[in-house]
């Protein structure tokens, strides 16, 4: 056996003792933030067949999704690369509800691959989900939902990006544009490739041209919706879109630290049908949180329902917080004396963390992280005082 | 694609929304006790390359095991199928401290087969291992930890079984038997199979070949101690296991419904060298927690530690649990009031779940699992009151 069994793959980490005990806390509080609003948690499995988890057609997620075989079955398995399909199949084939369903989950997530440089293949994928309402309140609710379990966890600073697959839809819909030009539009919007677009969009008609060559430019502030309304055909699924933004940015706008409109922005656009949001970070390349609408998802699962929902990976989010210094404890001798035993027991009931210095050995005490010790003070009393080292 | 894409793999399992906060209450109750009793969490990561995982060199784990490619680097990764060696590789590579370590965890764990037909491939393993400590104290508090888990968690009627695998080491390396030989005995005295075992005996100096002739029916209640002293030869480590069985039946009695020993009991023989224990319940036909001592399993990480701990699948002992009903809510009317929102703010931060109506229809609000309302009484008084169905 070799000396390097404790090498791990590349982008797989160890989350050691101060940082796993503070992602934990980090997971109570933003499940307990759902849990009082509504949303009922679900665990869906680690392990699925491969067609179950690779529903939104992207090949992109195929390509990040971890597969093997399945010896009971033969058939492929794959690794879930993220949780919202399987929270959409369990609201659409398992609760079955005709009303609205608020659904969050928490739990890892693999990447064949990281998704950025200083990424991992591990995430703790936290988020939240409602189905079963298409209109904007419930785009709000999950969006005030996201910004306040960032709130919660400390993370300052927040510029939230708001944008909207239905306008490019809009677009390509009222202009019959065939699939194959629609996708490589779609792919030269993304990249931001003006002078891809341009060669793209000769021969359409001149409104649909125009509002397509704007939307790289159409990115900014709040005032970029007014500027896409003397831009955009006033269709009316482009006014409701950009209703739509303007009335979440205006609502937003105090709990974020700034509003941002990119109107070319197509994050999952195969997979979301409105509004899509994303929360950035002065420390982060990547989006620190993310979601929108995506009312079709359900189909693949046999009952397509209204839904939208954000997720968050509480990993990267615990790499933003200043550091914080560990908890220390109560150093306890080993010893069978039931006063002392009872005071253990009391001071741990009371929230303490009581350390029972088994070695008894004054040279490693530093390493079992107290600033405090149980001293007998006379017979049957015993005292919390600092440790003297 | 076909409609069966909602169907899971055999053996695997969605947690829905009662079952899902339950076993997370559980996961944190059990966290916090390990917490409060000086046991730091740790997080390994789910995939690792797959010589890091099987540093037991059990076959029956690596059948156990899911094995994937790795795109970075074209190694086999696996699965862990057992956190317990990750913690192992952390305290010894990465910790590396002098004195005692104590560790904890919580996270999935995945079988490529269920270990028994009740079981499931996807387990929520949860345990604490304590490193760096070889006498009895370590046994006792991580086997009193374990007892106070399940009490915690509501599971009653413990039995507790204990072995001690030093027993038939000392047996093995007195008479000088051969590892074939030895490995031989072992599945005989695993399945309790008195016809091999007497044909495998032969040829075995007398006293041995009693011995390990007597072991199979050396387990019941804790005069089997006695008995065992009587017919086992009094090497001086046969004695030293049987003292060390004896006091922590004798100190662990009062937490256990009852106490069983089982000196043929060689479950995890290649992994454990001292006592082993594991904890039963009379709804299930599988250990319902287990551990035991280890103290080699460190040294494929370079550096062999004392070592004993347990673990337990929180979704198990979930299903040994009596129903419990779901604590319901307040429904909010869906209103721009600020008096209302500033009371849904005030009732949820009391811990009440508030879950805000956005459909208003009357027909589907029994989905939402409330039995009160939030009704405006006057300007800007909003009360809980019954929900009238």
């Amino acid at each position: 056996m070799s000396n390097s069994n404790w090498l791990l793959p590349e982008y797989i980490q160890d989350i050691l003792p101060q940082d796993a005990a503070r992602i934990e806390r980090m997971r109570a509080d933003v499940l307990e933030l759902l849990r009082l609003s509504g949303y009922q948690l679900v665990a869906p499995p680690l392990l699925e067949y491969v067609e179950s988890l690779l529903i939104s057609g992207s090949s992109d997620m195929d390509l990040r999704t971890f597969k093997l075989v399945d010896q009971l079955s033969g058939r492929t398995l794959a690794l879930r690369a993220d949780t919202t399909p399987q929270v959409a199949r369990i609201d659409a084939h398992l609760l079955n509800r005709q009303g609205v369903t608020r659904l969050c989950y928490a739990g890892s997530v693999l990447h064949t691959q990281p998704a950025g440089l200083m990424r991992t293949r591990e995430l703790l994928q936290i988020g939240a989900e409602l189905y079963g309402h298409s209109g904007l309140e419930s785009d709000l609710e999950v969006q005030r939902l996201m910004l306040q379990a960032l709130a919660l966890l400390g993370i300052e600073g927040v510029h939230l990006d708001l944008g909207h697959v239905a306008l490019f839809r809009a677009l390509a819909t009222r202009a019959e544009i065939s699939p194959t030009l629609e996708t490589e539009l779609f792919n030269a919007l993304q990249c931001k490739d003006e002078s891809a677009l341009r060669g793209l969009v000769q021969g359409l008609q001149p409104a649909i041209k125009n509002a397509l060559l704007a939307l790289p430019q159409l990115y900014g502030g709040i005032e970029v919706i007014k500027r896409a309304r003397a831009v955009l055909p006033d269709y009316a699924e482009v006014t409701a879109a950009l209703n739509q933004l303007e009335q979440v940015a205006m609502q937003l706008q105090p709990m974020a630290h700034d509003i941002g409109i990119d109107l070319a922005e197509l994050r999952g656009y195969h997979y979301h049908s409105g509004m899509v949001f994303a929360a950035y970070h002065v420390d982060s390349h990547d989006a620190i949180a993310l979601g929108g609408r995506y009312d079709d998802v359900g189909k693949s699962f046999g009952r397509a329902r209204a839904a939208t929902g954000f997720s968050m990976d509480l990993r990267q989010l615990h790499g933003l917080l200043p550091p914080q210094k560990q908890p220390m404890g109560i150093l306890a001798p080993h010893l069978d004396d039931s006063a002392l035993q009872a005071e253990i027991v009391r001071l741990r009931s009371l929230g303490h963390v009581v350390v029972v210095d088994l070695l008894g050995d004054q040279l490693l005490r530093n390493e079992l992280n107290c600033d405090r010790e149980l001293v007998k003070q006379s017979k049957n009393i015993w005292k919390v005082v600092a440790l003297h080292s």
